[in-house]
Protein backbone atom coordinates (compact mmCIF):
# COMPACT_ATOMS: atom_id res chain seq x y z
CA UNK A 1 0.00 0.00 0.00
CA UNK A 2 1.10 3.37 -0.72
CA UNK A 3 0.77 6.06 1.68
CA UNK A 4 1.59 9.95 1.60
CA UNK A 5 2.28 12.48 4.68
CA UNK A 6 1.35 15.89 4.28
CA UNK A 7 2.88 18.32 6.99
CA UNK A 8 0.64 21.78 5.83
CA UNK A 9 1.37 25.28 5.91
CA UNK A 10 1.03 28.07 3.89
CA UNK A 11 4.28 29.07 2.13
CA UNK A 12 5.53 25.83 2.31
CA UNK A 13 3.84 22.47 2.20
CA UNK A 14 5.69 19.39 2.75
CA UNK A 15 4.67 16.02 1.35
CA UNK A 16 6.49 12.65 1.61
CA UNK A 17 5.09 9.23 -0.32
CA UNK A 18 6.19 5.73 1.06
CA UNK A 19 5.15 2.15 -0.06
CA UNK A 20 4.20 -0.36 2.68
CA UNK A 21 4.64 -4.09 2.04
CA UNK A 22 4.06 -6.22 5.08
CA UNK A 23 5.97 -4.29 7.91
CA UNK A 24 8.49 -3.43 5.56
CA UNK A 25 8.50 0.30 4.58
CA UNK A 26 10.35 1.81 1.42
CA UNK A 27 10.61 5.97 0.35
CA UNK A 28 8.96 6.72 -3.10
CA UNK A 29 9.76 10.48 -3.02
CA UNK A 30 9.44 13.63 -0.97
CA UNK A 31 9.66 17.61 -1.72
CA UNK A 32 7.85 20.90 -0.72
CA UNK A 33 5.43 23.04 -2.39
CA UNK A 34 5.99 26.48 -2.19
CA UNK A 35 3.91 29.25 -2.67
CA UNK A 36 4.88 32.77 -3.28
CA UNK A 37 2.46 36.17 -3.81
CA UNK A 38 0.41 38.34 -1.92
CA UNK A 39 -2.98 37.08 -2.57
CA UNK A 40 -4.40 34.74 -0.55
CA UNK A 41 -6.34 32.68 -2.87
CA UNK A 42 -4.18 32.60 -5.14
CA UNK A 43 -1.50 30.59 -3.10
CA UNK A 44 -4.25 28.23 -1.70
CA UNK A 45 -5.07 27.81 -5.54
CA UNK A 46 -1.03 26.69 -6.41
CA UNK A 47 -1.01 24.35 -3.66
CA UNK A 48 -4.25 22.78 -4.69
CA UNK A 49 -2.99 22.69 -8.07
CA UNK A 50 0.39 21.45 -6.90
CA UNK A 51 -0.35 19.09 -4.37
CA UNK A 52 -3.14 17.64 -6.82
CA UNK A 53 -0.32 17.08 -9.31
CA UNK A 54 2.00 15.34 -6.66
CA UNK A 55 -1.44 13.03 -5.82
CA UNK A 56 -2.10 12.25 -9.30
CA UNK A 57 1.67 11.56 -10.05
CA UNK A 58 2.31 8.80 -7.09
CA UNK A 59 -1.09 7.95 -6.82
CA UNK A 60 -1.22 7.20 -3.19
CA UNK A 61 -3.81 4.54 -1.38
CA UNK A 62 -4.19 6.59 1.73
CA UNK A 63 -3.15 9.77 3.37
CA UNK A 64 -2.29 11.78 6.52
CA UNK A 65 -2.16 14.85 7.90
CA UNK A 66 -0.54 16.40 10.88
CA UNK A 67 -2.78 17.90 13.46
CA UNK A 68 -1.94 21.22 13.41
CA UNK A 69 -0.57 22.65 16.30
CA UNK A 70 -2.80 25.08 17.90
CA UNK A 71 -0.24 28.11 19.25
CA UNK A 72 -1.65 30.96 21.12
CA UNK A 73 -0.89 33.29 17.88
CA UNK A 74 -4.63 33.34 15.73
CA UNK A 75 -3.26 34.83 12.61
CA UNK A 76 -0.95 32.27 12.35
CA UNK A 77 -3.42 29.80 13.54
CA UNK A 78 -5.93 30.99 11.06
CA UNK A 79 -3.16 30.78 8.05
CA UNK A 80 -2.18 27.47 9.02
CA UNK A 81 -6.00 26.57 9.14
CA UNK A 82 -6.42 27.38 5.23
CA UNK A 83 -3.58 25.46 4.21
CA UNK A 84 -4.56 22.98 6.61
CA UNK A 85 -8.10 22.63 4.58
CA UNK A 86 -6.38 22.67 0.95
CA UNK A 87 -4.26 19.56 2.54
CA UNK A 88 -7.22 17.71 3.60
CA UNK A 89 -9.01 18.58 0.09
CA UNK A 90 -6.67 17.17 -2.20
CA UNK A 91 -6.53 13.20 -1.07
CA UNK A 92 -10.45 13.63 0.13
CA UNK A 93 -10.80 14.24 -3.65
CA UNK A 94 -9.02 11.83 -4.99
CA UNK A 95 -11.39 9.43 -2.79
CA UNK A 96 -8.73 8.75 -0.18
CA UNK A 97 -9.42 8.53 3.60
CA UNK A 98 -7.31 10.92 5.43
CA UNK A 99 -5.93 10.30 8.76
CA UNK A 100 -5.05 13.07 11.16
CA UNK A 101 -2.15 12.88 14.05
CA UNK A 102 -0.61 15.04 16.64
CA UNK A 103 2.75 16.04 16.19
CA UNK A 104 3.35 13.98 19.63
CA UNK A 105 1.64 10.82 18.00
CA UNK A 106 3.82 11.46 14.97
CA UNK A 107 7.08 11.66 17.11
CA UNK A 108 5.84 8.48 19.54
CA UNK A 109 4.85 6.59 16.30
CA UNK A 110 8.32 6.84 14.89
CA UNK A 111 10.94 7.19 17.25
CA UNK A 112 9.24 5.88 20.36
CA UNK A 113 8.81 8.97 22.55
CA UNK A 114 6.21 12.07 22.02
CA UNK A 115 8.75 14.46 23.24
CA UNK A 116 11.82 13.62 20.33
CA UNK A 117 13.15 16.87 18.60
CA UNK A 118 13.47 17.20 15.19
CA UNK A 119 16.97 15.92 14.64
CA UNK A 120 15.63 12.47 16.45
CA UNK A 121 12.68 12.34 14.04
CA UNK A 122 15.02 13.02 10.92
CA UNK A 123 17.63 10.51 12.36
CA UNK A 124 14.94 7.76 12.42
CA UNK A 125 13.17 8.49 9.11
CA UNK A 126 16.69 7.66 7.28
CA UNK A 127 16.64 4.45 9.77
CA UNK A 128 13.41 3.23 8.35
CA UNK A 129 13.52 4.41 4.71
CA UNK A 130 17.07 3.68 3.97
CA UNK A 131 18.47 5.47 0.58
CA UNK A 132 16.02 8.42 1.31
CA UNK A 133 17.43 12.29 1.35
CA UNK A 134 14.97 15.03 2.29
CA UNK A 135 14.14 18.22 0.25
CA UNK A 136 14.12 19.73 3.73
CA UNK A 137 12.58 19.32 7.02
CA UNK A 138 9.03 19.72 6.13
CA UNK A 139 9.56 17.17 3.61
CA UNK A 140 11.10 15.30 6.53
CA UNK A 141 8.13 15.47 9.03
CA UNK A 142 5.94 14.99 6.07
CA UNK A 143 7.66 11.07 5.40
CA UNK A 144 7.53 11.04 9.50
CA UNK A 145 3.40 11.71 9.04
CA UNK A 146 3.43 9.20 6.50
CA UNK A 147 5.44 6.18 8.59
CA UNK A 148 3.25 7.19 11.07
CA UNK A 149 -0.24 6.53 9.43
CA UNK A 150 1.63 3.00 8.04
CA UNK A 151 2.33 1.75 11.43
CA UNK A 152 -1.44 3.18 12.69
CA UNK A 153 -2.82 1.06 9.01
CA UNK A 154 -0.37 -2.23 9.76
CA UNK A 155 -1.44 -1.96 13.57
CA UNK A 156 -5.05 -2.41 12.22
CA UNK A 157 -4.76 -4.98 9.53
CA UNK A 158 -3.63 -7.18 12.57
CA UNK A 159 -6.51 -6.17 14.81
CA UNK A 160 -8.78 -6.54 11.90
CA UNK A 161 -10.07 -3.06 12.21
CA UNK A 162 -11.00 -2.80 8.42
CA UNK A 163 -12.89 0.70 9.41
CA UNK A 164 -9.46 2.45 9.88
CA UNK A 165 -8.39 1.18 6.15
CA UNK A 166 -11.39 1.93 4.18
CA UNK A 167 -10.82 2.64 1.08
CA UNK A 168 -11.62 4.36 -1.30
CA UNK A 169 -14.26 6.18 0.83
CA UNK A 170 -18.14 6.53 0.04
CA UNK A 171 -18.44 9.93 -0.21
CA UNK A 172 -22.03 9.67 0.51
CA UNK A 173 -21.10 9.57 4.10
CA UNK A 174 -20.69 13.24 3.96
CA UNK A 175 -23.93 14.92 3.06
CA UNK A 176 -24.33 18.44 1.93
CA UNK A 177 -27.27 20.04 1.09
CA UNK A 178 -27.98 23.47 -0.71
CA UNK A 179 -30.85 25.54 0.25
CA UNK A 180 -31.68 28.07 -2.11
CA UNK A 181 -33.78 31.53 -2.01
CA UNK A 182 -34.68 32.43 -5.89
CA UNK A 183 -35.75 36.10 -6.10
CA UNK B 1 -21.48 42.68 -13.20
CA UNK B 2 -22.47 39.44 -10.86
CA UNK B 3 -20.86 39.53 -7.56
CA UNK B 4 -21.22 36.52 -4.92
CA UNK B 5 -20.16 37.08 -1.67
CA UNK B 6 -19.36 34.08 0.94
CA UNK B 7 -19.80 33.93 4.92
CA UNK B 8 -17.19 30.98 5.10
CA UNK B 9 -18.20 28.43 8.21
CA UNK B 10 -17.55 24.55 8.49
CA UNK B 11 -21.00 23.48 9.18
CA UNK B 12 -22.91 26.52 7.68
CA UNK B 13 -21.43 28.26 4.47
CA UNK B 14 -23.47 31.40 3.52
CA UNK B 15 -23.72 32.68 -0.11
CA UNK B 16 -25.06 35.75 -2.01
CA UNK B 17 -25.47 36.35 -5.78
CA UNK B 18 -26.25 39.95 -6.83
CA UNK B 19 -26.16 41.82 -10.14
CA UNK B 20 -24.44 45.14 -10.30
CA UNK B 21 -25.67 47.39 -13.29
CA UNK B 22 -24.16 51.13 -12.99
CA UNK B 23 -25.08 52.00 -8.97
CA UNK B 24 -28.08 49.68 -9.03
CA UNK B 25 -28.15 46.61 -7.04
CA UNK B 26 -30.67 43.35 -7.51
CA UNK B 27 -30.77 40.13 -5.87
CA UNK B 28 -30.24 37.59 -7.88
CA UNK B 29 -29.80 34.12 -4.98
CA UNK B 30 -29.16 33.33 -1.61
CA UNK B 31 -28.21 30.10 0.39
CA UNK B 32 -26.60 28.03 3.02
CA UNK B 33 -24.24 24.88 2.48
CA UNK B 34 -24.60 22.51 5.52
CA UNK B 35 -21.65 19.64 6.05
CA UNK B 36 -22.68 17.04 7.56
CA UNK B 37 -20.08 14.11 9.77
CA UNK B 38 -17.63 13.74 11.99
CA UNK B 39 -14.84 13.31 8.50
CA UNK B 40 -13.04 16.72 8.35
CA UNK B 41 -11.65 16.03 5.08
CA UNK B 42 -15.14 14.90 3.89
CA UNK B 43 -16.70 17.99 5.30
CA UNK B 44 -14.33 20.11 3.21
CA UNK B 45 -14.68 18.00 0.14
CA UNK B 46 -18.36 18.64 0.60
CA UNK B 47 -18.21 22.69 1.02
CA UNK B 48 -15.97 22.98 -1.79
CA UNK B 49 -18.55 20.67 -4.18
CA UNK B 50 -21.81 22.36 -3.37
CA UNK B 51 -19.83 25.83 -3.62
CA UNK B 52 -17.62 24.77 -7.24
CA UNK B 53 -22.07 24.24 -8.00
CA UNK B 54 -22.76 27.11 -6.67
CA UNK B 55 -20.70 29.03 -9.21
CA UNK B 56 -21.36 26.96 -12.16
CA UNK B 57 -24.57 27.74 -11.67
CA UNK B 58 -24.80 31.97 -11.03
CA UNK B 59 -21.60 32.18 -13.20
CA UNK B 60 -20.48 35.51 -10.79
CA UNK B 61 -17.53 37.58 -12.24
CA UNK B 62 -16.23 38.45 -8.38
CA UNK B 63 -15.94 37.25 -5.63
CA UNK B 64 -15.79 38.52 -1.80
CA UNK B 65 -15.00 36.73 1.13
CA UNK B 66 -15.42 37.99 4.96
CA UNK B 67 -12.30 38.02 6.69
CA UNK B 68 -12.16 36.23 9.95
CA UNK B 69 -12.32 37.39 13.21
CA UNK B 70 -9.87 36.34 14.99
CA UNK B 71 -10.99 35.09 18.08
CA UNK B 72 -9.30 33.74 21.56
CA UNK B 73 -10.29 30.50 20.82
CA UNK B 74 -7.49 28.87 18.77
CA UNK B 75 -9.84 25.66 18.23
CA UNK B 76 -12.52 27.48 16.45
CA UNK B 77 -9.88 29.67 14.40
CA UNK B 78 -8.57 26.75 12.93
CA UNK B 79 -11.92 25.32 11.99
CA UNK B 80 -12.76 28.43 10.49
CA UNK B 81 -9.42 28.86 8.44
CA UNK B 82 -10.33 25.39 7.41
CA UNK B 83 -13.51 26.26 6.10
CA UNK B 84 -12.03 29.89 4.45
CA UNK B 85 -9.57 27.87 2.62
CA UNK B 86 -11.98 26.45 0.76
CA UNK B 87 -14.40 29.61 0.46
CA UNK B 88 -10.92 31.18 -1.23
CA UNK B 89 -10.47 28.31 -3.34
CA UNK B 90 -13.37 27.76 -5.23
CA UNK B 91 -13.86 30.91 -6.43
CA UNK B 92 -9.97 31.02 -7.52
CA UNK B 93 -10.31 28.14 -9.58
CA UNK B 94 -13.45 29.51 -11.60
CA UNK B 95 -10.75 32.50 -12.24
CA UNK B 96 -12.18 34.90 -9.99
CA UNK B 97 -10.67 37.75 -8.10
CA UNK B 98 -11.44 37.23 -4.15
CA UNK B 99 -11.95 40.38 -2.09
CA UNK B 100 -11.55 40.19 1.45
CA UNK B 101 -13.64 42.01 3.93
CA UNK B 102 -13.14 42.68 7.72
CA UNK B 103 -16.70 42.30 9.24
CA UNK B 104 -16.55 46.20 10.20
CA UNK B 105 -15.56 46.60 6.83
CA UNK B 106 -18.64 45.16 5.67
CA UNK B 107 -21.03 47.01 8.46
CA UNK B 108 -19.69 49.99 7.24
CA UNK B 109 -20.41 49.63 3.52
CA UNK B 110 -24.06 47.97 3.78
CA UNK B 111 -25.44 50.35 7.12
CA UNK B 112 -22.97 53.17 7.43
CA UNK B 113 -21.45 52.28 10.70
CA UNK B 114 -18.78 49.67 11.43
CA UNK B 115 -20.42 48.51 15.16
CA UNK B 116 -23.93 48.04 13.26
CA UNK B 117 -25.76 44.57 14.93
CA UNK B 118 -27.42 41.84 12.65
CA UNK B 119 -30.68 43.17 12.88
CA UNK B 120 -29.27 46.60 11.02
CA UNK B 121 -27.43 44.84 8.43
CA UNK B 122 -30.67 42.96 7.36
CA UNK B 123 -32.56 45.82 7.34
CA UNK B 124 -30.31 47.79 4.89
CA UNK B 125 -29.53 44.21 2.58
CA UNK B 126 -33.64 44.37 2.39
CA UNK B 127 -33.75 48.13 1.74
CA UNK B 128 -30.77 47.70 -1.18
CA UNK B 129 -32.02 44.34 -2.19
CA UNK B 130 -35.98 44.79 -2.58
CA UNK B 131 -37.84 41.71 -2.49
CA UNK B 132 -34.93 39.35 -1.29
CA UNK B 133 -35.53 36.66 1.29
CA UNK B 134 -32.98 35.54 3.33
CA UNK B 135 -32.41 31.56 3.41
CA UNK B 136 -30.84 32.24 7.11
CA UNK B 137 -28.55 34.99 9.11
CA UNK B 138 -25.00 33.15 7.05
CA UNK B 139 -26.97 33.92 3.78
CA UNK B 140 -27.69 37.67 4.64
CA UNK B 141 -24.52 38.08 6.28
CA UNK B 142 -23.33 36.76 2.60
CA UNK B 143 -25.58 39.23 0.43
CA UNK B 144 -23.88 42.05 2.47
CA UNK B 145 -20.58 41.20 2.19
CA UNK B 146 -21.39 41.03 -1.77
CA UNK B 147 -22.86 44.31 -1.26
CA UNK B 148 -19.96 45.63 0.32
CA UNK B 149 -17.45 44.03 -2.63
CA UNK B 150 -20.04 45.70 -5.00
CA UNK B 151 -19.53 49.10 -3.54
CA UNK B 152 -15.36 48.86 -3.44
CA UNK B 153 -16.14 47.72 -7.49
CA UNK B 154 -18.01 50.50 -7.90
CA UNK B 155 -15.72 53.17 -6.23
CA UNK B 156 -12.52 51.35 -8.25
CA UNK B 157 -14.54 51.98 -11.19
CA UNK B 158 -15.03 55.37 -10.78
CA UNK B 159 -11.66 56.30 -9.84
CA UNK B 160 -10.45 54.12 -12.45
CA UNK B 161 -8.61 51.95 -10.27
CA UNK B 162 -8.82 49.04 -12.84
CA UNK B 163 -6.05 46.99 -10.78
CA UNK B 164 -8.92 46.68 -7.84
CA UNK B 165 -11.46 45.08 -10.34
CA UNK B 166 -9.53 43.06 -12.48
CA UNK B 167 -10.99 39.80 -13.76
CA UNK B 168 -9.89 37.12 -14.62
CA UNK B 169 -6.95 36.55 -12.71
CA UNK B 170 -3.75 36.18 -14.40
CA UNK B 171 -2.50 32.58 -12.78
CA UNK B 172 0.81 33.09 -13.10
CA UNK B 173 0.94 35.97 -10.40
CA UNK B 174 0.88 33.06 -7.98
CA UNK B 175 3.80 30.81 -8.45
CA UNK B 176 3.80 27.37 -7.56
CA UNK B 177 7.19 25.51 -7.54
CA UNK B 178 7.51 22.06 -6.48
CA UNK B 179 10.59 20.64 -5.39
CA UNK B 180 11.13 16.53 -5.67
CA UNK B 181 13.64 14.33 -4.01
CA UNK B 182 13.32 11.31 -5.93
CA UNK B 183 14.58 7.52 -4.39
Amino acid sequence: MRVIGIDPGLRNLGWGVIDMAGSRLSHVANGIIHSAGDDLALRLLTLHRALTEVIDRYTPEAAAVEQTFVNKDAVATLKLGQARGIALLVPAQAGLTVGEYAPNAVKKAVVGVGHADKVQVQHMVRHQLPGVTFEGPDAADALAIAICHAHHLQTSARMGASSLARAPLDITAGQARIRRAQP
